[in-house]
């Protein structure tokens, strides 16, 4: 395993230029931390001193709710503010595009060409330690490059979604009028996740029931009442609002920034901590874990003895202490 | 935690049952290994050695194949050549009916009434260890307690649902004639993790079209080219040559009975050691781990070396080793 190197001064130019938002950079120290390869580490290292500044805004909800071409009339509206911008798009319900549908919208519009903008899609499967640890690296490393707002991108739906919704800051929730789903949502609980509410499609006259379902769901909230905003996203109508919501929504949790730093960083050691385990055991000596298998089946040893001699093992195997 | 006990003799009423396979004890069995309960690890002590009787097959394909109708079709016809059979339903596409459309059909037929066909839906979320390490569990229990066939049925789409289809010995993609996504999963490569090809609505005028493209496909598979059946799941046709495709399909990759208990059941532990792993770190001293962590931040301790300092604590920590 490559050993990162400690002194910022030492850095590749790629690195220095990923952590200056340079584009072509920043995608090859992305790639790393989302493959974990053998440069992974050494940008770990260098973006967490940086980490933590960002605001990380889940955008979540039904296909065909708008949510991509609203995460673009945001884009546009976080520029006009002056925000540099990161996105994370997922969409495990469309393993085959793998998020390519906000790229569309995004190719459609002036961002395409914006240096700031940064979009990244994740594919839903096939990441070492998950997807919610891979999104969440990914995250950090555009906090890192001076990204103002982080939008990860989500159907919202699997248990994927709900951990990769779990890394945003202010979760928002994109309903339409007419998807009949919305109801069942707000009876199975789903809305009770959300911070802000975004109807979309606002200008369809079944816009006005659901804002009032919504509002009324959001009163039984327990915490603070969620924020219901009407948008249009094909016309950039109430993107500036749901902005707004957002902030407001995400100032009463907001960690300082030493804090935030820490606690990413923490979860990001313990997801490596958890692969590095999956690595041993899975290179542990066949006949080793044989015997303690075999002791489980002659009743010789119970369960949790097992395991607990199992991650002792895995930890103190001579040949991984290198 | 419980410890488990070793010896069979002294096995609770309900997990005897549950090893006979009585309905309600079963249910409480799996309830305990699908939400780790203080009674999974005496569960899980007393089904591995039963453990690896069973043929497990996964059925996967976009929702509206007919998947569920098909699922049905063939636990009709497994009963009809004697066989017991569980079933793990998992749709993460519909966390609001979680597989609720399987229990649907179940009803509709005489299946429903048979104490030898025991169906489970597990939720698409919140399972400790990860939806795939509970499906997991879960089909182990119905091993042991003498499912002769588990069918896994899943929406195939997502991390969580590839982990799934992996439990499986032999895959069935189910697909149906118009639908379009059929090109792209060929396309996609979707295809190629599959064994067999179920082509339900077989009766529709463009089923012969699907079925050329994937027998045309499936000669292009590195392996043993999938075999291609027509199935019409509403009124059971095809599903008796589907079972038999199943089964010349796991003939090749069947492991001896023992061989194959030890695999399933150092899964298990694997699950329980990362899991336990997990629990350790989430309990750890803030201190302690805000230590380690600045030390990164410092540039005093480089990743990997602050991830294995983290593991270690993890396993060595006093409190734990009681």
């Amino acid at each position: 395993m490559t050993v990162a190197t400690a002194n910022p001064g030492t850095e590749p130019a790629w690195l220095q230029g990923a952590l200056a938002g340079q584009r072509a950079s920043l995608a090859r120290a992305i790639t790393a931390v989302e493959e974990n390869t053998v440069d992974a580490a050494r940008v770990l290292q260098a973006i967490y001193p940086l980490v933590g500044r960002a605001l990380v805004v889940g955008f979540t909800g039904a296909p065909g709710a708008g949510k991509s071409t609203l995460v673009a009339a945001c884009i546009t509206e976080a520029r006009r503010r002056g925000l540099k911008v990161g996105v994370v798009a997922i969409d495990p319900s469309s393993p085959l595009t793998g998020g390519a549908v906000l790229g569309d919208r995004i190719r459609m519009l002036s961002i395409a060409s914006d240096s700031e903008v940064y979009v990244r899609s994740l594919a839903a499967r096939g990441h070492l330690g998950g997807l919610s640890a891979a999104a969440s690296r990914v995250v950090d490393v555009l906090d890192a490059a001076g990204k103002d707002l982080i939008i990860i991108e989500t159907v919202g739906v699997g248990q994927s979604e709900t951990e990769v919704s779990g890394l945003a800051h202010v979760t928002v929730l994109v309903c339409a009028p007419g998807m009949g789903d919305d109801v069942q949502m707000i009876k199975a609980g789903v809305l009770e996740t959300a911070d802000v509410y975004a109807v979309n499609k606002a200008d369809l006259p079944e816009a006005h029931g659901v804002i009032r379902q919504l509002q009324a769901a959001s009163h039984l909230a327990a915490g603070a009442a969620p924020a219901v905003v009407a948008t249009i996203a094909t016309t950039g109508e109430g993107a500036a609002e749901l902005l707004d919501a957002v902030r407001q929504a995400s100032a009463a949790r907001a960690l300082p920034h030493g804090q935030e730093r820490l606690r990413r960083l923490r979860k990001t050691l313990e997801t490596m901590a958890a692969m590095e385990l999956e690595r041993r055991l899975q290179s542990m000596d066949a006949a080793a874990v044989g015997l303690v298998c075999q002791s489980v089946l002659d009743g010789r040893c119970d369960f949790p003895h097992a395991v607990r001699q199992l991650l002792g093992r895995a930890i103190t195997d001579p040949q991984e202490n290198t």
